[in-house]
């Protein structure tokens, strides 16, 4: 089902949007020459939406500041108290991730609501399957069901409060958990999807999970917003999260090397010329895919499919361009002569 | 619906066995000292069963004291020549990867199919999204019934040459066309499937497009067999496909840590603590989960899933054990006591 869209800030979530990458800072909000410094890394490694952790009121003084000179939308990111997602509101956040369900009563959560109301600020439900409420575990187990009615929940207090500018997100640290509890949200509601893994773990065994997790629901049409959360520094999250959403075809921009796995068959060194390849060519901003390829058995059939290639040989490679062979180059200038090729367009 | 099970060498792949890591070693088969050097390292990394090409006859006699020694399962990997095939399927190998279309005739596909069914060896077709027929190109353009077109007719010439001992792959380097195609399959017949993303590119792209591809198929119980196919290092292969069956719950020995994404609430070096973590215990091959949470907010939550857990403060930690509180602990000596604790057992 298709979902509804939210703008945080100027950035559309769902809908159809293109789908985007999240992250979150890891400095101490209050210092916001740190904050504002990592925020400036994390764009650069494309991300689009920032969180920032909103932990008392002297992170929500800072969080002004850091709204205005970031330029781009901030998230806060609010445990239990209403008092910090108003002044958040107040400061400029752009969007409010707190659990309506744990705010304390009914007042409080429509004061929020109408905080977010005004300012035309969405609020994120973020349910975690490591903190959901006792009386849906022990009815029905930790299973994707808890997670979803956990969800609607808070959904339903919101919507007391006459507030449905609402997206969600169901996390659990378990990936199939975390992927059937998404399933279950999209095929049962329309809230825009803020999809990841959560406690996904170091940056080796994070990656593998959360592309495992959210590659699945992406490749079922799942999820208008990715995390991917890693014990590491949040550009690395970034980094992965776009390299992701290009490996589905989902974020253009940049070069996509595709490279065959050496085997017994290759006789040339094609993991230097590869990663030879990808750092010459990292800075370009085309969307261009470049094959490059050990040996003739896959190489030139791939190739084909690729906007520019080559496949190596024993001493002299082939380089294509859309299918066509344009050259054969001895093979220590195969990597100087497929970069210019493509630097060329 | 439930695949077949064939059996290569001792290992079962389908009917229900658990899913086994493959990888393809890349030295030159010929030299046999380091294609086996290879090899051992490759299982240490969790490698079930072992593909090796042999694309000349010296590769097909060096295959024969490869098999002797490296004591798992080894696959001949032949393209186009059926004499290689009987050379491989005589010197020992476990399992003959051909595409019997490519081989010449029917009569040559008999004798690779007779040679293979004598021994018990299966056959796995490998069908390539780089190299599809062009009739199937034209008629369907690269698309999933494209891919299983393909398959299925390499699938009956083994069935005129009275073979079903199969094993198929669809792979592409695209990975929503690979998962299409491998769905197609599933949905279609029962052969067991080697599942896996091809051209998949250097290291950190190459795991990132592996686990969404293999990740989305594997969500949904398609698969037997997989490989992470790398422009790497085949141990890397390897290492990345066990924390895939890992990521999914598929293989069990070694500890698993689920850790939180730092944030802004995080007032210790949890990077730091995780890692050491994951150091320390990396020798475990029990099958463990142990959470390293940053603060109170979801810590103590996921901490009860988790066999063991720690939860970070300002000064002290706590220590969890199977959802219990089992201590309180100087940060400093967190790592020490949480690693001892999961040592003891």
């Amino acid at each position: 089902m298709a979902t509804r869209r939210i703008y945080v800030g100027g950035v559309p979530i769902g809908g159809g949007a293109p789908v985007t990458v999240q992250s979150m800072t890891n400095t101490r909000t209050e210092d916001i020459e740190a904050t504002c410094a990592q925020i400036a890394a994390m764009r650069q490694a494309g991300c689009d939406i920032v969180r920032t952790a909103v932990p008392n009121a002297q992170a929500a003084r800072a969080l002004k500041e850091i709204v205005r000179r970031c330029g781009c939308p901030v998230v806060a990111d609010i445990h239990f108290d209403y008092k910090l997602a108003l002044q958040a509101a107040e400061a400029g956040a752009a969007k409010i991730r707190i659990n309506p369900g744990n705010i304390g009563s009914a007042e409080k959560v429509r004061m929020v609501a109408d905080a977010c109301r005004e300012r035309g600020l969405p609020i994120r439900i973020g349910v975690n399957g490591g903190s959901l409420e006792k009386d849906l575990l022990s009815r029905y187990g930790l299973t994707a069901e808890a997670m979803y009615e956990s969800a609607m929940r808070h959904v339903r207090l919101l919507e007391q409060a006459a507030f449905t500018d609402i997206c969600i997100s169901v996390k659990a640290s378990d990936v199939r958990l975390c992927v059937a509890a998404y399933r279950l949200m999209a095929q049962k509601t329309d809230f825009p999807l803020h999809i990841g893994v959560t406690e996904a773990g170091t940056e080796y065994a994070g990656i593998i999970r959360s592309a495992a997790g959210i590659g699945a629901l992406l490749c079922d049409g799942i999820g208008d917003t990715i995390r991917i959360s890693l014990t590491a520094d949040p550009v690395r999250e970034c980094m992965a999260g776009n390299e992701l959403l290009r490996a589905l075809g989902l974020r253009k921009n940049g070069v996509r090397i595709v490279s065959c796995p050496t085997c017994g068959r290759t006789r040339i060194d094609l993991i230097d010329i590869a990663q030879a390849v990808e750092k010459r060519l990292a800075g370009i901003d085309r969307d261009v895919t470049v094959a490059v390829m050990g040996c003739a058995v896959n190489g030139p059939g791939e190739a084909r499919e690729a906007d520019f290639g080559m496949a190596g040989g024993n001493r002299e490679g082939l380089l294509f361009r859309k299918g066509e062979i344009v050259g054969k180059v001895p093979m220590d200038r195969i990597v100087d002569a497929l970069c210019a090729m493509v630097e060329e367009g």
